[in-house]
């Protein structure tokens, strides 16, 4: 049958990440339901970002089968009535013959937000990361540059025994708005937990903990253990691009969850 | 004993609003215990702003007894082990004798926070409103303007039998990144349920099921069936403001959170 395209939106809190496990709440174990019921084969969704438990996400992209006898806009109204209230399906479109959103993505744009402030802020505890001691923004941002361009990212990322430990990231930037700050990190792909190790690792220069020249040392020991690791729930996946792909429907907000500035010079990639 | 103000945020899911009711979980409650507990007298506590069911709080100003023995960063550390993760007391000052966070407060300002999109965001979907026709931002701007200055709130609160209806609005704006829209709303005070019969009725002007000047004609009518009223989760108070009395740790983030840009002209009331 037909490729489709979805656009989806989730709390991370109540799963265990994305992807199906036995047993789990999962992401995908949700869609997969929903979209067998309407008839389509559950087995051929993929998404962009396989997020992991707690990890959040606004603008996921998941391609599988069309079900039969619903066109985009009744696919997305079907999905919404089924769905629980901490998945949202935004918009529905058609995909090209073969489209994996994995395969096929550009590159994909995660935000970390980080609450830096002496108390909680109850309103976005699900989503963001308390650091009660004052960051040094320049510190951050000065430590989040260093990670931009193509580096070993062995030290940042949790390796499966096969897999290539180099990745390309094209934008690693810093934005903060009183005691909120949003980190946008983009590239074309991440090992897993790789924006969670940067983040982590760079918040602790910022705080003092580390050298100022911590971050271009860690990549280069290209070792795991120097790494520390932010926690999952501040982490969300706001965006991920298709070479001539659009949405009808946008999924990213303005700030905080805005991806960077920089992402519109990357359209030509 | 001495008089102590206590600057406080709650998300106001799992609470029945502020104020103390027998059998129901409340802000006051929680407060009052705590307090109690360090050995003042919690019969005391005033709070600026009584929020109703489901209001959240950033920026929640309490006034009551000083527990003995502890200071300002005592009290905040001491109660922040104590109280659930829902509450977080910001920041603790003394207080001039005989102030009430309640009579002393120079204005108010609430944030109401619209989600104006086809489908949930289920990061936001507890502190904000799901609008998903388009709203008009103009329509929805001119709406709030005119209820700027003093007039009588009638058909936009829920007034007690003796309770004079005239109260005087100081600003009423609306910002918009993407699908996000937050309203501000500042008054000296406040009549119950009058930031959201505000809200709810322009934004029926600005989905277009009112005719464009609806409000100022709501207003006239002094009656309460004219008014639509928005519900209580996308209501956060963000900010009272005191003659001569400051903070050490502020409340209040930028934006979404973020009290109107006309605050700083009003310092001089």
């Amino acid at each position: 049958m037909a490729p489709v395209r979805l656009l989806v939106a989730y709390d991370g809190t109540g799963f265990s990440g994305f992807q199906s496990q036995p047993g789990q709440r999962t992401v995908q174990g949700v869609l997969e339901t929903a979209l067998a019921r309407l008839g389509a084969d559950p087995s051929r969704i993929v998404a962009a970002g396989r997020t992991d438990s707690g990890v959040h996400a606004l603008g996921q992209v998941v391609s599988g089968e069309r079900p039969p006898l619903l066109d985009d806009d009744a696919l997305v109204g079907t999905l919404s009535r089924m769905l629980p209230p901490d998945v949202s399906v935004i918009d529905a479109a058609e995909a090209p013959e073969g489209f994996s959103a994995r395969h096929d993505a550009l590159w994909r744009s995660y935000v970390y937000l980080i609450w830096n402030h002496t108390a909680p802020n109850p309103l976005i505890g699900h989503c963001s990361w308390l650091v009660k001691r004052p960051l040094d923004d320049s510190l951050l941002s000065a430590s989040l540059q260093s990670v931009v361009g193509t580096h070993d990212f062995s030290s940042f990322a949790r390796l499966r025994a096969d897999q290539a430990p180099d990745r390309t990231v094209l934008e690693a930037s810093t934005r903060r708005e009183g005691a909120l700050i949003a980190v946008t990190i983009t590239a074309r792909s991440f090992l897993h937990q790789m924006v969670r190790s940067i983040v982590g690792t760079a918040v602790e220069v910022a705080r003092g903990r580390r050298p100022v020249d911590w971050m271009p040392r860690a990549l280069e020991a290209k070792d795991r253990a120097v790494a520390d690791v932010a926690p999952a729930k501040g982490l969300t996946l706001v965006e991920v691009a298709y070479a001539g792909l659009a949405w009808r429907r946008s999924a990213v907000t303005g700030w905080p969850f805005a991806p960077g500035a920089g992402i519109e010079r990357m359209v030509g990639l």
